[in-house]
């Protein structure tokens, strides 16, 4: 097939006819699917089942320690639940505390309370002059929405499959004290599907913040969320803050975990780990706030998985309802879309996006002609602050949500938007 | 028995000799108790824990309009938690947002949230000059310390067994702009026990604030937390947001109840009740903060009660064993302080708590020498603002965890302490 870019007007007015036709037989049978959002299909969620057997009547609700979780008490997470999230996490687990359901709760909170009262007894960002988070891009959008929400100004960092351009987040962190943290996926990075090199790790590691209330804020929110079982297939993500404290910087970084893509992204455990002077100062908060997070869902937690490689097998029964899935979506892009030169996009090992880049300025066209055909697409822009895409090419595919034929018809339809998007730019004698 | 202040010097060191040598005999059984906090005993406990059956494998996972309660999805709350909620809150359940298990968290996010972007598009507190709130006392000592957290300046209100003085909260709202709230337990209070009265409702609801953004703090805890199963034994509240309503004032509430001493006071279901507009606003920072809270856990509780009448039953076996504790206790006190004059104490006939009045300047004294002999009391002065009371006199007394056994020891080391610190007091001239 010859590049679109490469094909005469007659080529291309063919191409969009035959195009419109199927399109339209498509519209015509009035298919739905909502791909917008990252969700877990019925069949993943269905992996977690058990975990509702694990606590019944006749159980024994003591945590190791003897404190009954289905009482008040307890700050910080059961012991138990520390451990197994601490291995999820990588790090020790006195330097973790378990919270509820949502892990972009804790993040909200950790900015609410560095606007209100200030990181370590820094000055409040509320009663500072300018706050300005990096916000390295495509990013996930409810990261964007919290910084706008208060108000911080947000700096586009691009993006490249090793992470976020390292150069430009030394000048801007080293640089300016008026930048105060930088919103990162490093694992299988939402959308693109990317891991930071140890390089880049290493050298978040090496800042040397010129504001002392700045926070690497790390949401490993895909560090078990493999696609392959074969170690080489696997991305590897060198642990951050063990890097920090051997860099001398031990409270440069906030990093947050959940089970929501483990267990049941409603009814998960969330957790912060962080240095021992950022637990306390977040400790100092927490008490104010509750009196202590779901006992006992951290106890049904502990209990179904045990351990991390009963946890790990887990994550491979996972892979194996989702990987078809994202070879679906990448390969049929590759065979329909791969010698136009009118799109490129990620081929993850992990997480749960692919990121879709059309040719500029067609992005949100695209968007609004899947939904034509009833495919509902994450808005064009979304993956940037105030979304704002400066190039408006960047689409997110949420794969995992649709059964494989469903996921059939809509990788189709965004195809065919894309290649009748990018006909009508031809015509119109853009790119 | 005669009053302690009609005693000569001569009674007064024989009584003392007499109560210190029952003191030290009990001091040296080494008897622990800590009796601190409210908390549910574990047979209360027990009561919930067929609430762990109601979900299991094979459960059907879905809520009456077929969301999938496993996954992401849902703000403010599934349809039969609100109106599981609404009826246990006496509301309309589209008036109800349906949180986490903390009914505190919701309490510090609507301040937190007022803090930083401001009521209903009122300027943010912390942007404004004086912020005030009153502090009906004795109260609760954590609704205290949100507000001090804050910075925001604590007005005591004094309680009375209608509630607060009515009078000194007109003068304040109607009169102060920058009083923004008030802090209320108004059932079964934190700690009397007293339940304010229709015409104090009536007159809150009345409340023409100077202050647009003045917001009542109605935490409706122990809305069916009843000691007796007649009737007439029981407190009634009016409901304030219909009040409010119909004074014309529908904005001027938020309710907040909790299923915490229903079901498990770790893994309970927590909620906010309010107008509209109010719900509005907050649906605007939540949708920011989470994706939704924990619905499996909602289901839980709407299969477990199923009804409103059920959780009433429920509620009556929680009565049965709280009921003989309460009697207990102010049964002892009674028969023991009775005739002295040295201390007076409320008798409610719901909640988690009695509050005993000593003479002045005795509370802190009193609560030293029961941890002497193994009985740690809430703190003297938590009932207050900054932990001050001005009296010095107040303790509160949470007889819910203790065993009947155990009940009986410590109020014996209680009643002790207070003897003997009366007396002290007496022989040195005092009162």
């Amino acid at each position: 097939m010859k590049k679109y870019s490469e094909m005469s007007r007659g080529e291309l007015l063919a191409e969009k006819e035959a195009l419109e036709g199927r399109f339209r037989e498509i519209c015509s049978k009035r298919f739905k699917l909502d791909m917008s959002r990252g969700k877990p299909s019925i069949a993943q969620l269905d992996l977690s089942n058990e975990m509702m057997d694990v606590l019944n009547s006749d159980s024994y609700f003591l945590d190791e320690t003897g404190t009954d979780c289905r009482n008040y008490g307890i700050l910080n997470g059961i012991p138990e639940a520390k451990r197994l999230m601490g291995a999820m996490s990588e790090v020790d687990p006195d330097d973790m505390i378990i919270y509820g359901n949502s892990s972009l709760n804790i993040m909200f909170d950790a900015v609410s309370h560095a606007y209100t009262h200030g990181i370590c007894g820094c000055t409040p960002w509320g009663k500072q002059e300018n706050v300005k988070f990096l916000c390295p891009v495509p990013g996930y959008d409810r990261h964007f929405r919290i910084t706008e929400y208060f108000g911080i100004e947000m700096i586009n960092i691009p993006m490249s499959e090793t992470g976020p351009d390292m150069d430009l987040v030394e000048k801007y962190v080293n640089g300016d004290p008026s930048v105060k943290g930088i919103w990162c996926v490093p694992k299988y990075s939402n959308p693109q599907g990317y891991t930071y090199s140890e390089e880049t790790v290493r050298r978040f590691a090496a800042l040397t913040p010129a504001a002392e209330d700045f926070r690497i804020f790390w949401d490993n929110a895909y560090s078990i969320h493999h696609l392959y079982d074969e170690p080489e297939m696997q991305d590897f993500l060198l642990e951050i803050l063990a890097e920090c404290r051997a860099a001398g910087h031990p409270d440069i970084v906030y990093k947050f975990i959940s089970t929501s893509k483990v267990s049941f992204p409603g009814s998960g455990l969330a957790a912060l780990a962080a240095s021992r002077r950022n637990l306390q100062d977040i400790e100092h908060h927490l008490t104010v706030q509750t009196i202590g997070h779901d006992k006992l869902n951290q106890l049904r937690h502990v209990r179904f998985f045990g351990n991390m490689a009963n946890m790990h097998t887990h994550m491979s029964r996972h892979a194996e309802i989702l990987r078809p899935k994202f070879e679906l979506v990448t390969g049929t892009l590759r065979a329909e879309l791969g010698e136009l030169g009118i799109a490129s996009w990620t081929e993850p090992r992990g997480g749960y996006f692919i990121s879709l880049d059309t040719l500029d300025g067609c992005a949100r066209k695209v968007v609004a002609k899947s939904a034509e055909a009833g495919v509902k697409l994450t808005p064009a822009g979304a993956a940037f602050p105030y979304g704002k895409d400066p190039r408006d090419r960047n689409i997110r595919i949420a794969p995992s949500y649709p059964t494989l034929p469903e996921l059939t018809k809509a990788v189709e339809v965004l195809i065919l938007s894309v290649k009748l998007v990018s006909i009508d730019l031809y015509l119109e004698g853009g790119q």
